[in-house]
């Protein structure tokens, strides 16, 4: 897990870099899908302080295998989106302030253009809050399954939905590894930005239709695609 | 008092790394209960040319006993706060854009998320502003005593309120330590920044329920906390 | 062309300095008139990475001429506004946020002040969104094509308008060679900063008068100008 | 001259600094009253290229007496400011982005809080918009007479207010010297900022009473000032 541990380690460094973070607002982890074990950020560690080897490693029972420090907090939310999705390598979560502002307002983030419909196939969407048993109860657990929730019952795919919000909490995001997530976490805070302006400067903004989202997103994916030089 | 004076120079130096001053905008401070006496920043002078020798040494009565510098122009209102609340450690006064402006507008800032919750047992108090009386009298002490009015008044405990905005002046943040308090003037920044943003999202947002305000709030507090590593 | 790729190559270089770009979200390109061919950035190549020499040559054709990389996914949008206007010597597009923003809501930018005017001979359009058939047939040429004519529907001379918005999309502008054309892009993010601000403020704010608009604009344009030294 | 001309150097390379201009969007001047001549900024030269020889020196018959650049072409509004007070010593002008858009809304700044009460005692004026035979005439003189022409009838000395907005234009600030009214070019452009969120937050909010003003900006000017060391 050495390699795996390192980009888990530079992944997570990317957050304050790029501004996502305050303090240990954050964590990011990856997944070696081979040995079914993941590697997530210790629990309130600072950005200035970490190091590879402090990142700890966890199994799909949620069991910590590896590493002297305590997994991050947000560890059995990052478990339930591992176990639902196999097809997802990396996992972040921010409170990064645009986007935790469209969560906190309890609201989806419409597609109103083309830096959204790169990435996201629609509007990102934001999960319920939880009821006050889910929270007494397993609340990390129950985060996650409050997102997978949402998703399943909007028929939202998560290769296509790289990311959502959970209300009165903030954002979480994935991809196929550690660093695709964290790129998706940036591209959420700037088009969550956008969005809120956009709105502001005409509150009847129409989102973008059906083919300009197709266009863009198979423009960027799948066997299609004619961005950039692969 | 050498280390106190080192650790609350240091404190105060954390404020324009962090973006919370203006010029000299901002003042903190951090008390020794043994002895009785705070060190706070002296009046007026640069951040860039503060050393640690220039901080003042000041006793509960209100003396100086320590420094050739004049105190912070605010050490009045420090004093109040640390004469009434025993347990207070550490003071900051910054006029810092997104809290000033909650202040500036009379308003509490409500709880509408995890992030808040982390941090402040529910809103963010906003102290009233001060009677033409209070202004013309001992401005400064009476500055600290409409704070302390308002806390009892609400039943806010300021270890879990470790902060709180004055009307028409802006916010003043407290801690165990002064770099605990420094550490919640940056934390209230962010927070101000999100909940202007929520209610610009949705008018008509409501604040997190009492559930997630305690499971967030003693997560990171008390002994059943279990965020970090200790 | 090798001063011509380095040239280009700088003016790229400057939109992640400048802050207007996230990831590869922009590109840049310049014309050499006398051999009939355009440089421009290399498809989804990092900022980080890109070098002179892989800058993509490309004539008025369409077809690429020299380098081995695959030119933006933007190239066809840049070759028709070359075409139709042969005094533009540069070209930019981006996603930045405040302009884009403006694009997502579909709105012209008003001129409200001397910092438009200095540019822009008037509001900044913003062209309509495509149709299905132009989204699902050439989509860039076509991006092209309606920048195009929104430009000769409005009768709007490009040296007097060097930039404008795509619904939905974002921003476009141009000038007498790739540099001028990320000055353009940089005042343009500006003004659209400001203007929000200003509708903000004043929702009934009235733009400024023609008056204003050719004094400001012939300071710095034509055969009177007096800003500067030359 | 050399130790002025050193001074509005250094002065005008504030600018870019604070982040108060893009491009060469601002210029800084400063007097010497004895020989009755200023020194301004060249027009048009980029900041990263300025040194303190290129600065003009102009008399307050607006003639340059030194110097082998153009000066400023906002020198004329300069000029009209210094011949009528002569207690200004420097004074700013920019396109700086939160006064700006005050000025573009055409609205006083409201005095919300203490921050503005240390530096203006009261709100920050802005003056009407030209008329077109002003903006055909003498333009940038009649820019200096609109603003002389508010302050009179609004019976503010411009000590006690030390700066102000253009509509559809921008912001100017002074000092005692050029170092000052740099100075206060910054506090304004914060206090800008702070207001616009106020605001924003609370559309019924109410200026600060007269005695919270007095407070404030006694405690910084004149005979009974007691913030800071002197």
């Amino acid at each position: 897990m050495g390699q795996l541990k390192e980009d888990v380690y530079r992944a997570n460094m990317e957050l304050p870099k790029r501004g996502l973070v305050t303090y240990t607002w954050g964590n990011v982890s990856g997944i070696d899908r081979g040995s079914g074990c993941f590697v997530i950020k210790p629990s309130g560690v600072s950005y200035d302080r970490l190091r590879p080897e402090d990142m700890v490693v966890v199994n799909l029972q949620g069991e910590c295998v590896e590493g002297s420090c305590r997994p991050s907090s947000d560890t059995p939310t990052h478990l339930e989106l591992y176990r639902k999705y196999p097809r997802i390598g990396g996992i972040v979560h921010t409170h990064s302030s645009w986007a935790t502002s469209w969560a906190q307002a309890g609201r989806d983030i419409p597609l109103y253009g083309t830096t959204q419909a790169d990435y996201f196939f629609g509007p990102v969407a934001c999960a319920r809050e939880l009821t006050d048993e889910e929270i007494d109860g397993e609340y990390e657990k129950n985060t996650g399954l409050v997102m997978i929730e949402c998703l399943e019952a909007r028929k939202m795919n998560p290769e296509y939905h790289p990311g959502m919000l959970v209300k009165n909490h903030g954002p979480f995001t994935w991809g196929k590894d550690a660093a695709e997530a964290v790129h998706n976490a940036v591209v959420l805070e700037e088009i969550a930005k956008m969005a809120f302006r956009t709105e502001q400067l005409n509150p009847e903004a129409v989102p973008a239709g059906q083919a300009l989202i197709q266009k863009h997103f198979y423009r960027k994916h799948g066997e299609n695609a004619y961005y950039g030089q692969n």
